[in-house]
């Protein structure tokens, strides 16, 4: 789960937890405008407010007009809208999914098409949509680009889709467990490598032998800070960027070599791949609709919200 | 002195020391097509062959392909082109510019306008294009952008006027020494603070305050992996960039939370300021020419070569 808010409210209980979900419109509050009865959502962590100095920078997807209050787990009124015999129960990062009914802000809710199944789109809740932008629009891949992704689950193979659709050359798919391998070279691998088929040797001096001086873009969909510091060191001299996706446990650095920056390599983070959720999530869906981006693959177990304890404890 | 190279040949004695210099090219060996006897030099430490991979990328300054016999303190033939009482001395950066005469690559100069004063334009082969750079070339500083500058030595002022020219419009200066700050200010720097004014406050969370979340564009120019961290953390969430200037001292580390980078910020450096020293030299050297660069106020005293000691001894 992402930990995206310092006062992430993870301690918070109860809660009503889940932050990736489809769903359609029950009722609207007073006020909404773009949202109507029966209409098709997927929930937003990040919302889109379309008037922060965020979202009218141009720049970052990262609205912030309620993260003090999606962070205490409240709406913007400071109250909870669930109870359970009585009490209050807190929102979980503004969508609680986990649920048959949740209450959610409008700019917390992206309009999809309603022909989309929403036991498909909603992974474009945070998984798909966080590695397949980080590639598009975070690093901005190019066309004949070398890649390397460091963790190959539903995030890791979502920026290896996005790089393929970048035209990227090589991608180069990288985990310790090769049961992964298949799906990432379905997805656009060339090639999959293991760690621990190299003992002795960092796995970053690996990549860098592998191609030459190093990758154009690097991706970390794991959330461990050593691997970060791979991540940006297997990157080329001159030009090389890395992107951080992971979260890391609260409190964990990232270090490196200044020299790593000062020769030319970036350092940059993603956040639900910079994508806007109401603007842009709907055509995130379209290209699923035109099989211009695969959702099917990911979806390997599926459960009734009853069973959903059961549902975690499945290995992938 | 800049230390970019990992093998830089600082422990390589006895050497000809010096990587600024302003000449006049007395002889040129077999093959040497571009310059001619008389021709206005500034050596570069960091060459432009135009014909390495790092020279066509389009992304980089970085020409490696001299990168290790430099890095040797020796020509690419392997041979030193210097020697006193018969015993050879070693080349440093390419360049060893504390000499009357000196010995470098044909991709190592700057061909330049003879009319620019070479006491003066000296200064481009490090210093000032170190700086300058950095805000226009790698940084890319926009109109009306905030920015903060830390370390105000040759360096961080050529920043502030890399960034006045980019029109930015907030530019702080940082530095202990207060005496540093007229002339930051003359050069452009809009406001100056000391760290020691604000004990117990980190510097990074008084920049933010300051400016309603954090700059745009931070530069860091001593070479100190603490203020390193405090450059990146006073940018602003969703678009802050860091651009480390500074050269740590050997084995040195910066660290970060990854949070940082995940929630937008960017850590980047620049070596040379990206400039291409043969392409782009002579365009700064025309600047300098139309008085729209400042070159003059950096010159502060005067010494012949046989005084360098002396001068190394100056209080700035």
């Amino acid at each position: 789960m992402n930990k995206l808010f310092s006062s992430d409210p993870e301690g918070l209980f109860p809660v009503i937890m889940g932050h990736e979900g489809g769903g359609i419109v029950e009722s609207v509050g007073e006020g909404v405008t773009s949202l109507k009865v029966g209409d098709h959502v997927v929930p937003l962590y990040i919302p889109e407010c379309r008037n922060c100095k965020f979202c009218t920078s141009g720049k970052t997807n990262l609205c912030s007009v309620v993260r003090e209050t999606q962070g205490n787990g409240v709406m913007p009124d400071g109250t909870s809208r669930f109870t359970c015999k009585g009490k209050p129960i807190f929102h979980y990062m503004g969508t609680s999914t986990f649920s048959e009914y949740t209450v959610v802000l409008e700019i917390s809710l992206a309009k999809v098409p309603t022909e989309a199944p929403l036991n498909r789109i909603c992974l474009l809740g945070c998984g798909i949509t966080t590695g397949y932008g980080a590639a598009v629009n975070t690093a901005k891949v190019e066309e004949g680009a070398t890649v390397a992704v460091f963790g190959l689950g539903g995030v890791g193979l979502s920026v290896i889709q996005g790089a393929k659709a970048c035209k990227a050359k090589r991608i180069i798919g990288i985990d310790l467990n090769p049961s992964k391998y298949d799906l990432a070279k379905q997805f656009g691998a060339t090639e999959c490598i293991n760690p621990n088929d190299y003992s002795g040797k960092r796995i970053q001096d690996v990549v860098v032998q592998m191609t030459d001086g190093g990758v154009d873009y690097s991706f970390e969909c794991i959330g461990n800070v050593d691997v970060m510091r791979s991540a940006l060191e297997c990157t080329h001299k001159g030009w090389g960027q890395s992107v951080i996706i992971g979260v890391a446990a609260s409190g964990k650095e990232i270090s490196t070599r200044p020299f790593q920056l000062v020769t030319g390599r970036v350092w940059k983070g993603s956040a639900f791949g910079g994508v806007k959720g109401r603007t842009q999530v709907p055509f995130i869906v379209e290209k699923y609709l035109k099989k211009e981006l695969d959702i099917d693959s990911y979806v390997t177990h599926t459960y009734n919200l009853a069973d959903i304890n059961k549902a975690f404890d499945v290995k992938a």
